[in-house]
């Protein structure tokens, strides 16, 4: 029998309490022991819980009890589970999480003092939910290089720009549709602005190329400026906007990493995704393109992906699995994005929307026009034939911009 | 460092040692240690290769070398492999192999084998080639009961079918366009018969669920009879005809198992895959759909498995995966085909149409008709509205043809 402690019973927290619970049969026959979930940290009283006389409103139950050899942090942001996965550790006991936050701010930390107590620190539920994704790089995908990592990795901005694509709803209105169906947050920024989907494409990279990516390092937009115009345009080019995280290994031995709404070819399986599903493609220079599919958040998927971690541990409580990276602090790792080479679509607005496309095409170069039904006159869109550094595209666009000619809205084109 | 052997430098063989050689640093940093291939078998001789000085016509120059711990077989076919990796597991040396037919004949007994032995036969690339699947199957999706496994995994079918979709090419010479590209073999029978399919369905199957399940005794249909008549009513329905293994766990115990060709959604992931590429779709009662897509045959992405593998055997050489099923021989395990639970689409010729149509109104109950552009008066389609156990179709279709109406096609709808 092997013990483990729980910290926090939200929403993914009670679905590990019930998973240990429904499914301890096929634990047991994978492990060859009993889980035994011994305690459960939580400020708030469960008195219906079947388990409710697990429950602890103090972390010294688990951090002090050494028959405690797993602890799983469901707590979700950085304080106070950053501390309480800190002390775990340096007791020697594993930890497992699902919090995206905390591995992306202090994951090389955090796997470097497991590392030193000899412990394992697990995350597979902190990207993409119940999907199998860290452990298939980490594992299955050991004798390829990485060449790039793209992913569709935030439900919510994907159901929101489903509705947006499918039924021709504006984005207020689906963001409100998300939120009451419980997608979304009533404060969404963290979904709508990319920052959630910054955070695993940092674990992403960090686990491909073994270095610690900062998401306050990685240039990250949302899709609160995506329009039904740009959808359009979109459809009429081949594709779909998406929300896209991606990151690709430079011949410099720095990183290409970005986070943004990008045009992605119908061809594409990323295309293919929607509604709240999460999808990730993985390109190695063995395998080519290898793409998982899923859902990308909720209480049992995630929870599942938490406890296929528990037994890992349990499989290992005297070997160290070798998920690693290390620390870099400084950005040296990381390209600036204003080098960044792309192709991109444009939308602006002119008076004289024929001589602002000819003047678009000096600027650009090679720009193919889109089209779509109903458009003002004065509206007109375009994709460009050449990738170009980011820089330099902002600087056309400047240019664009002071010979009167307005940039309504700028997308880059996914090479995916 | 940890010496290993090879067993057969064909395609995958060859890609093995090519990778052993390219990827050694990143193998390394995975290990701690060198991977050293002390011995290749082959019956050939490869004088230009750089390794050309460990080469061996001799298998006891493997079996009997105690230095070597792993043992990778990519000759294919059951024998001599069969009894190769039996003398292998018998020393105690671990065996990774991309051998389906011998995976799927003799999986249960290697595995037993390798248990008594303290030692692992691990088989990833045995099924979709470079895909992480069956490490995610057995370690990721362990917190979950899989409720039902479907897959497009036979490449060479898939690219016949996306040729017939999409660029309107009869079946006789989409087989003989991958026949030119090296996708087929010159006799295509393992293929388009099914075969093929069948054998990785069964090892996913057994996997899952815990109990040998042997090809033969799997119903399996090819796609030989598919006409482009169908690929224009499955558009019409709103899919794509493609070649589906799939298992799924009745409430009995027993398997409902099949390898056909089914009408899939256009909304089904499984419906964008196209080409050589495979995918597969895990549904757990936790997870829901995961789908895994990607590569499922060549070279580089099947040896990127196999050295995968290989790794993995080298972190646990004094540990056994827990990767494992026991043998069932009877077909115990799998329930009747016939009593398998499905819709259908029937393609039929009667020289009143309409009168037929009505015919078979009465033999199937709810049905909705299909059409298609330049259909013969002579010919209808239709698709059944309820669920029926596939005997009850065959013997629903037996009526039509005693009452003059000659069925042409017949295909399961996936539900999927």
């Amino acid at each position: 029998m092997i013990s483990v402690a729980l910290m926090g019973h939200g929403v993914v927290g009670s679905g590990v309490a019930e998973i240990l619970t429904t499914h301890k049969q096929k634990l047991f026959s994978s492990i060859g022991e009993e889980i035994y979930l011994k305690h459960i940290l939580d400020l708030r009283e469960f008195p219906e819980s079947p388990l409710a006389d697990r429950f602890t409103k103090d972390f010294e139950d688990i951090a002090s009890d050494r028959e405690v050899r797993v602890v799983i942090e469901t707590m979700g942001g950085v304080n106070p589970a950053y501390e309480f996965t800190k002390r775990c550790l340096a007791e020697g006991k594993s930890v497992v999480t699902s919090n995206k936050e905390l591995v992306a701010r202090h994951g090389a930390e955090l796997l470097q003092l497991a590392k030193d107590n000899n412990a394992n620190y697990l995350f597979e539920a902190s990207v993409g939910g119940g999907i199998p994704i860290l452990r298939p790089i980490n594992q299955c995908l050991v004798a390829n290089m990485v060449d790039e990592i793209a992913g569709i990795l935030n439900g919510t901005t994907n159901f929101i720009l489903t509705k947006m694509i499918n039924e021709n709803m504006p984005f207020d209105e689906a963001l409100k549709l998300a939120q009451d169906l419980g997608y979304a947050e009533r404060n969404p920024e963290a979904d709508v602005e990319g920052h959630d989907a910054c955070r695993k494409i940092c674990i992403l990279a960090s686990l491909a190329y073994g270095k610690h990516i900062y998401p306050d390092n990685v240039h990250t937009e949302g899709i609160t400026k995506i329009a039904l115009e740009d959808v359009e345009y979109a459809a009429s080019w081949g594709g779909v906007v998406k929300l896209i995280g991606k990151c690709k290994l430079l011949e410099s031995g720095l990183m290409d990493i970005v986070v943004a709404p990008m045009f992605v070819p119908c061809t594409s399986q990323l295309a293919n995704i929607n509604d709240v599903f999460n999808g990730i493609m993985v390109r190695g220079d063995c395998t080519g393109d290898v793409v998982f599919y899923g859902k990308g958040a909720g209480k049992l998927p995630t929870a599942s992906a938490v406890v296929a971690d528990v037994v890992d541990c349990c499989k290992h409580l005297k070997a160290r699995k070798r998920l690693f990276w290390v620390d870099t602090k400084g950005e040296d790792c990381i390209a600036d994005y204003k080098e960044s080479l792309t192709k991109i679509y444009l939308r602006c607005i002119s008076q004289d929307a024929d001589a602002a496309y000819n003047k678009a095409q000096d600027v650009f170069g090679g720009i193919t026009r889109l089209t779509r039904a109903d458009a003002d006159a004065s509206e007109f869109a375009f994709v460009t034939e050449n990738e170009m550094p980011y820089g330099d595209i902002l600087k056309a666009q400047a240019e664009l911009e002071s010979a009167g000619i307005k940039v309504a809205s700028a997308i880059r084109i996914g090479n995916l």
